[in-house]
């Protein structure tokens, strides 16, 4: 009697804990990495508000869905995207099985190897990178080929594989939101299928969560009967700017709660986020760290890049409609996990 | 200090109880609407095979995904899909709004309400009915517009809401995977978003486990400056035959380890499921009881329909793929769970 009145009150506890989330004081360590300050404030009043039983913007755990783009705000995509950088470095690969390319621009000047001339190319060249690399192969030899490469392939600048590169901070975003209860998932410009790969090993997001710019697949059989997935040249979702929030619709169908990003290609993601109802999480990661990462994006007179636009317009935006501005610099204790 | 080994004991038994999944004595509990045979016992073994601990056939919890087709598969089909049903009973309201409608076919057909000239109706009549009742209106209202349907709309012949009308077995399935582990996942011929309305309440499925025939959206600016999704005519996924495995990828990213269907439409979700390492469940639902629910279809001389047609040569690849053919009248009790 005495053990099942025990085990009852250890049920209540549990189902208790489940119920309030986590505490401020837990939060402080699960945001370890986070300076005091108006950004993880934000961060854990979002969730004391959703989470908490009794709470006029309580959200039931089934809708607490939360998104995140991933270039920029989940790991560095600064000078290149990952994913750009996998499609010049397949071309050698490519070329080999098709010769005739050999002689053929843009392929001509990747093969060069020259990075000069590989910056000017258009964007109409790097679609026809990327529709050589990324398609036109079955959906396991695609898996097989970007697996290999990530655990050879090296940032230029810390000489280390691209997944070491995850912002600490936002890691530990993902995990407080999961523990109180959140689907975290990525909304990507980049490839679906390319995120899907490391998506789990890395964040702790499995692939069925990653929603990405898709191509369609064709369904067939190889020559011992068995049926399988070839990826298509033929684009199915664009997954950004008005994309990211047609893509969220058409993947998960719920309109999220939080919403981050980094860029002019997440304005929509999070408009669509903060006109929800209720309490409603928009950020917007600020690369305003040259020296333990970089500084890039007119806001704030930073210099503009190729890659993860943060215009003026999208920072007075963020102002106007209440979201929140993460400085690198001023919000985030480290940047790296491998940092001290 | 007892209280302490108490509680590690607890824990222990917790921890164990969750690796070894539900004993076939407790799957025998779950699933109580199954009469013993084959059916049943391919069920039971699969699941025993995949998540008992130290199984050669072990799958990681996060790769247990099971995929159900919905018409004819886990509710009834037949006369006609419910959400044929709500199109055409949605027609009045399309052409009060748009009156140039009213004359011109296959409209007026549908406004006359004359059953037998409805049946004749051709797939392109169907699609322009489809066309005008799915899209055009925001994500909102469309969502509205269904729930308000199903509150209301019965079915013919049981006087009874649609969505009463779904398999007890097949519902003693879905949970009896999830209790193990599974991921449930609708992938339904039907429009993505007409199940997702519906699919959490009625099968215990969130809408972003629901993958169906899905058309594009449309981000764009209310009056009051609101973002909001318009529902275009646009189709992006066709989730029938080849574009259930071609969805699956898509929405899921992961080969499923069991696929239920009932018609040529879930051959290559099924072929595909089937197709994978390990141990695979493929079940097709065959409509063989005339007396508690319908039959039809010309596996075994039934009368074929226009709907979930089940032919000789599925039933002939069932049998030599190793796919299990439940019989409703056979291997289920019950039919629905409002029967005795």
């Amino acid at each position: 009697m005495k053990t099942t009145r025990r085990l009852n009150l250890l049920a209540v506890v549990l189902v208790g804990a489940l119920a309030l989330g986590t505490t401020v004081a837990q939060a402080a360590d699960l945001l370890s990495s986070w300076n005091d300050g108006p950004a993880k404030q934000a961060i854990i009043e979002f969730v004391q508000a959703t989470t908490t039983q009794g709470s006029p913007k309580f959200v039931p755990p089934a809708e607490r869905i939360a998104t995140f783009d991933q270039d920029g705000t989940l790991w560095v995509e600064h000078p290149m995207y990952s994913q750009v950088m996998y499609c010049l470095e397949r071309v050698p690969a490519v070329v080999k099985a098709k010769p005739e390319l050999k002689d053929v621009e843009p392929f001509k000047t990747v093969l060069s190897g020259k990075r000069q001339a590989m910056a000017k190319l258009s964007m109409k060249d790097l679609e026809k990178i990327l529709v050589v690399t990324l398609t036109g192969m079955s959906v396991d030899a695609f898996n097989a080929e970007v697996k290999k490469w990530l655990e050879t392939a090296k940032d230029p600048r810390w000489k280390m594989p691209y997944t070491e590169l995850t912002y600490l901070p936002m890691q530990e975003v993902l995990k407080y939101l999961r523990e109180n209860g959140y689907k975290t998932y990525i909304v990507t410009g980049g490839g679906q299928d390319f995120v899907r790969v490391y998506s789990e090993h890395v964040y702790g997001i499995p692939p069925e969560q990653v929603v990405g710019t898709a191509g369609g697949t064709k369904y067939g059989y190889g020559k011992d009967g068995k049926p399988f997935l070839t990826k298509e040249p033929k684009l199915l979702l664009n997954d950004n700017n008005a994309g990211k929030p047609e893509g969220i619709h058409l993947m998960i169908g719920r309109r999220p709660y939080a919403a981050f990003g980094n860029s002019t290609g997440d304005r929509q993601m999070l408009e669509y986020t903060k006109a929800g109802d209720g309490a409603r999480l928009a950020m917007l990661v600020l690369h305003d760290d040259a020296k333990r990462e970089y500084a890039y994006g007119p806001a704030q007179g930073l210099p503009d890049t190729k890659v993860g636009t943060f215009t003026q317009a999208l920072y007075d935006q963020a102002k106007k409609q209440g979201w929140t501005v993460i400085s690198m610099k001023n919000d985030w204790k480290r940047i790296f996990s491998f940092e001290p």
